[in-house]
């Protein structure tokens, strides 16, 4: 059998079937492993930028560097955790050009400073394509991290900012469409949410940030918290591009936003909290029922699967 | 101007100019960064292996499992630090046999669990050739991590066990010559020197573990102490393999033996140890002289850089 067939999350199973976290430690299956540390506890992350996977040859090294350090940052917001140290490996082509590996960092510097992030190592290596990936540290107070499995039947489900956005940008990058200057920016310098993931944590039950895609995220939530969740279509800020359809603005994925659950008690309070809109609700069962004028809409094949 | 006319060390250090780690973090320029915590410190590395560059296709997965761990480990071993936590981030192409990803992550967990190792997180992505970048994070004692740069003049150098059997492995392995398992096993299972580190970590200012080649490693130890080097020719414990030169063993790299400057007032104590060589002194100036009956030996281009 070929990993194309097993899909990548049929392979994550696998490795986390082989290698079992034990004691205060919490492993695979998050945004971030979390590590006891006294009064605190660090959070780690890894993310791999490939080339021709999720960025093409064109792009600005500049917004690669800052990318490529964001989508950890990501990780880190969606764990309400403070980032704090990234280690980069860099995997290059000889031919090249020193300029643009020294835009790329410049970039990478650029947004470490903005969230205080402290380069402290790496690698580098040969390579005929452009391989990044990027492992990012971060901190919280001991028990304070916001995780996936955490979700409880009779939670609200809230997201952050606008949804498919950055699918939009991608799209509109990919088809050579002049103008969307602002959706492009989406897909290509996203920003990690920590104003709203510190404003939320207090009430948040659980959290992801948004990488796969609105529906298989929360998937991701309900599977590890043996919950399942109703969706209302017609209360989620799609993204106001007109050239992309909603499905795919459900299914793209990067969006980089959090999907936050919280106790139903403190509805009214994070409803009355700028930039949240409450999407739906968590229910018993491990299903997704995405409702629209009270209909359950099917929508198939939905998020980001690398295999 | 391309990076390979930069070469992998004019990359490195355009890096550090860049980015410069502040307070009581210890940053690039070691095996591991260091980062202080209550009592303890935490040390972390990441190394990545790439497909054509450090292993072939054919390559036993479960070695190559074990391998991807193991030169990570040794980062650690050279810190005299205890490993505790692993992140493994893959790039696979689709049409890679599942029982190939099996017998890698076999590899991997069974030397995870000799060494007391927890897989705790990683990445998964699609590609066209196979990457493999571990991340390794680690403990000590508080200000007990034995670092690069305090060698100081006068010190004796060390080494453990033998130097060039792994590139004589290499060497077998490439050219397909019938026997020597016992290189092939060295360049293949590399074992690092925890056992050799916690023994002469009392007595040792400064240590690394020799992943580009004796005498490129040892240039590093010079570089950041800001010191130079003796090696004498007659005492470094060459490898027994008789179809490559000395040179070949001094630059070939990848023997994750440990180098180790001791106070001289220590040489007795050391010397008596099992699996320590003095091969040289610690010296003013930043240069490495190689000494073969008193005359210094020219070793040019030795050791490995990828661009």
């Amino acid at each position: 059998m070929k990993i194309g067939e097993v899909g990548e999350f049929g392979l994550i199973k696998k490795i986390r079937e082989l290698f079992r976290a034990e004691g205060s430690v919490w492993g695979i299956g998050d945004d971030c492993a979390i590590l006891p540390y006294g009064d605190k506890e660090l959070l780690i992350t890894t993310d791999t930028l490939v080339q021709g996977v999720h960025f093409f040859e064109g792009v600005e090294p500049y917004l690669l560097g800052r990318k490529s350090l964001a989508v950890n940052l990501s990780d880190i917001a969606a764990m309400a955790g403070k980032p704090k140290w990234a280690f980069l490996s860099l995997s290059l082509d000889i031919d090249r050009e020193l300029s643009w590996i020294e835009q790329f960092l410049m970039g990478f510097r650029d947004i470490a400073l903005e969230y205080d992030v402290s380069l402290l190592g790496g690698d580098t290596t040969s390579s005929d394509k452009l391989y990044i990936s990027v492992t990012l540290v971060g901190e919280n107070e001991r028990g304070k991290s916001v995780k996936r499995n955490t979700a409880r039947d009779g939670d609200i489900v809230l997201v952050t900012g606008s949804i498919g956005c950055s699918y939009a940008g991608f799209v509109a990058l990919r088809d050579g469409l002049e103008g969307y200057d602002e959706l492009k920016k989406r897909h290509l310098d996203p920003k990690p949410r920590f104003f709203e993931a510190f404003k939320v944590a207090p009430f948040a039950t659980a959290m992801i940030d948004i990488s796969d895609g609105l529906i298989q995220d929360c998937l991701h939530i309900c599977e590890e918290s043996g919950v399942g969740m109703e969706i209302y279509w017609d209360k989620i800020p799609f993204c106001g591009a007109e050239f992309i359809s909603k499905e795919e603005m459900l299914c793209g994925g990067e969006d980089y936003e959090l999907v936050v659950c919280v106790k139903s008690c403190f509805k009214e309070k994070v409803e009355s909290m700028d930039g949240f809109t409450v999407i739906g609700e968590v229910k018993k069962g491990g299903r997704i029922e995405v409702l629209r004028g009270g209909k359950v809409v099917k929508i198939k094949d939905c998020g980001y699967s690398h295999f």
